[in-house]
């Protein structure tokens, strides 16, 4: 990790600029994957399958075989922990739903807004070397407590045509309607344009590498609607000393592990904290299984020395992290100065990873700076608020000449005219 | 209007799909002129306004001299017709705005929502024939209402360099903190970039023509949030023989008046009544002073007669029109029956104008079968809903095994190791 002391906001800019995505060439993969999709469908999925996955599927849809055989595969410690996960996730999305509001703003005049499930969406979980049922959890169970119809899982099957039991056992319990082996570019473009196997969604959510972002942002020119842009995985820990060196080097060190391009940040007012958290990590990178890619991810990484608070806050706000962890003394005052960023983790015993797989928390989160703009998911991705209004004849007699005086001003004389009927229709009938 | 009698979908859907958007052509233009506003700033914007709206401009920022000669050049019937609008609007907005959302999902597992204002906004105004200031209320009360830090108006000045008092007396009245003389894409551009003048922001919002959408597609390149993709105004109306023609008829053509590319469609059940809508639409016609674009977007709208409900109600879900009139006689089963709109109008004495000006419900609605993925413009739009959560040590040792083994069952170490450091300290200092 570099290490900056007082840095000028220039050169902290300069420093925790995120890499370029270069998008150009990547697209230039993607389109043809797409069109291949949308043309030929699920020959184009198999075939990929067998190119990228290498694995040929005469089914591409999961079977309830498929699911039943999966269940007695997951432990039961681990069937357990998903339940505490999933429990955690499900109270705090529940609790967002909110009611639907109805208000006669003048006599006469109601308006009413209301969640509308989504009918059609369509989740994409990673393959790779790790099974992510913790993503199946954080979009299957808002999708399902939204009322969203069809929600689609797809995800890359092994060489052997199969999905993780952790990955079918998750997405089965949560209720899934369809699980699809597909993954890759190409199963964003089957969710987009709809195939034999793969139904046609409204919204398209999930995480994946670089192909599977560029084929999301290509799918919305076709209708589709997507979580969020996203980038690599981020988080920045703001720490004291009255912070404990070896908890926020894990914090920053679980974060290295995703990637070589992850992005790992510690603020901190001491230089003396700075340099007890990066010797705590030299010690704790020795042991991870993934210590290669985290220790590349380190390289590119920054702990930054600021004194003064106001300037570490003007910092953290600019850049935008997806997590932040606060662990400093100033707890309170700190968590209210802070307006960009997906989530905080507060205090010392707050790590990144309970809020990544069971507090409650949503963990797909606005990265590369969108946390300035975007939400992180929660139950309102998965709905539309539809608005209604329904005018009495009184009502239209008290709000009408206000129409009629703005439509007029704006030289629209049909909308003008539309209340100009009406409001002539009552006086005739004396209604 | 084209007449459809009981059309299966196939032909329906062949009838009413959208014009599909030209977005190579467009972007070929619209590229260079963000590129310019990126490298000269307001050198740009001033040669940009000189070469489109036909103006030399010294000074690109409203000037408060300006802004107090605008107020006097309001009559004071459309003064009260906006603060009656503005007041509507004002209620229903406020009423979204939801509490801090704090659950201790398990003992000791405290998870948090909060509603924080995206900081910095762009809202863009279009110019040309009418002045828009229903849209400067539309976007700047809920920005208000919201608590966003910077508030920047853009809208292209006439050939005198002024903007219509209307505009400048609305947006002064609801605390636009900055109104800059710049229409088109290069608005959009400002916005995005920042200039001398125009403040960088971090979301636009605003309709325009097909060049100002274009451009705020390509900005989402960098960075900048839209409120949503857009296309040409929509109204469908759903009316049965318990409907007046005459209001029918009105509601159409307030729609086809904005522009020949609006969409304008009637469902009914009843042939008799469709005929009668036509007639009364050929009369209104004469009478207004856009029937030349009115005409012109008839031309290509349809009536669809549809005697069987769940199809008139299917045809709706597909079609997913911006604005839904519903004046039938089993209304309220209607309403609950359609899920992709954006907003609905009930009854009678509801029309479209109503909720365009001052009803209270927002203007700024899902186009281009957008209604099936995205809301209108509410006051979440002006909001990121940021999710916080505090583990006490109590509350670590109940979820943090769940987190462990679930970390484990992904290989992710250290994320495992980040809670197992943190329970091995807590036994260790017997806490």
């Amino acid at each position: 990790m570099k290490l900056l002391v007082n840095p000028s906001p220039e050169k902290w800019r300069k420093q925790l600029a995120r890499p370029v995505q270069k998008s150009k060439e990547i697209n230039k993969i993607v389109k043809p994957i797409l069109k291949k999709v949308e043309r030929t469908g699920d020959k184009a999925l198999i075939k990929f399958a067998q190119e990228y996955d290498h694995v040929s599927l005469d089914q591409l849809t999961v079977s309830k075989a498929e699911i039943e055989a999966a269940s007695k595969l997951v432990s039961n410690d681990l069937k357990e922990a998903i339940h505490t996960a999933q429990a955690n996730i499900e109270k705090f999305h529940a609790a967002q739903a909110s009611e639907e509001l109805i208000l006669e703003v003048m006599p006469g005049v109601t308006c009413r807004r209301k969640s509308v499930p989504i009918q059609r969406v369509g989740l994409y979980v990673p393959g790779g070397t790790a099974p992510l049922f913790s993503t199946v959890l954080m979009l299957g169970v808002p999708a399902k407590l939204a009322g969203c119809k069809e929600i689609v899982l797809c995800t890359p099957p092994n060489r052997e045509g199969k999905i993780h039991p952790a990955i079918l056992y998750t997405a089965d319990r949560i209720g899934i309607t369809k699980i699809v082996k597909v993954g890759g570019a190409q199963a964003v473009a089957a969710l987009t344009f709809g195939t034999a196997s793969v139904p046609k969604v409204d919204k398209i959510f999930g995480p994946g590498n670089q192909y599977v972002t560029a084929a999301k942002q290509l799918a919305t020119k076709y209708g589709v609607a997507i979580d969020m842009p996203a980038g690599p995985s981020e988080v920045l820990v703001y720490a004291d000393e009255s912070a404990v060196p070896a908890f926020v080097a894990s914090d920053l060190l679980s974060q290295a592990e995703h990637g070589v391009d992850s992005q790992v940040v510690l603020v901190t007012p001491s230089e003396k904290f700075a340099k007890k958290v990066l010797k705590e990590i030299n010690t704790q990178l020795e042991e991870l299984s993934r210590k290669d890619i985290a220790f590349k991810a380190l390289q590119n990484s920054t702990a930054v020395v600021m004194e003064d608070p106001e300037s570490a806050i003007n910092l953290i706000n600019d850049y935008a992290p997806e997590h932040l962890i606060i662990a400093v003394e100033n707890e309170e005052e700190t968590v209210n100065a802070i307006f960009n960023t997906g989530s905080v983790f507060i205090g010392n015993y707050t790590p990144e990873s309970a809020g990544d797989y069971a507090s409650g928390t949503n963990h797909t989160l606005p990265t590369y700076g969108y946390a300035r703009n975007y939400s992180g998911v929660s139950l309102d991705s998965f709905v539309k608020k539809m608005t209604y209004q329904k005018i009495t004849p009184e009502g239209l007699k008290l709000l009408g000449p206000a129409v009629e005086i703005m439509a007029a001003n704006e030289q629209l004389d049909a909308h003008k005219n539309a209340v100009t009927v009406r409001l002539n229709y009552l006086k005739e009938n004396k209604k």
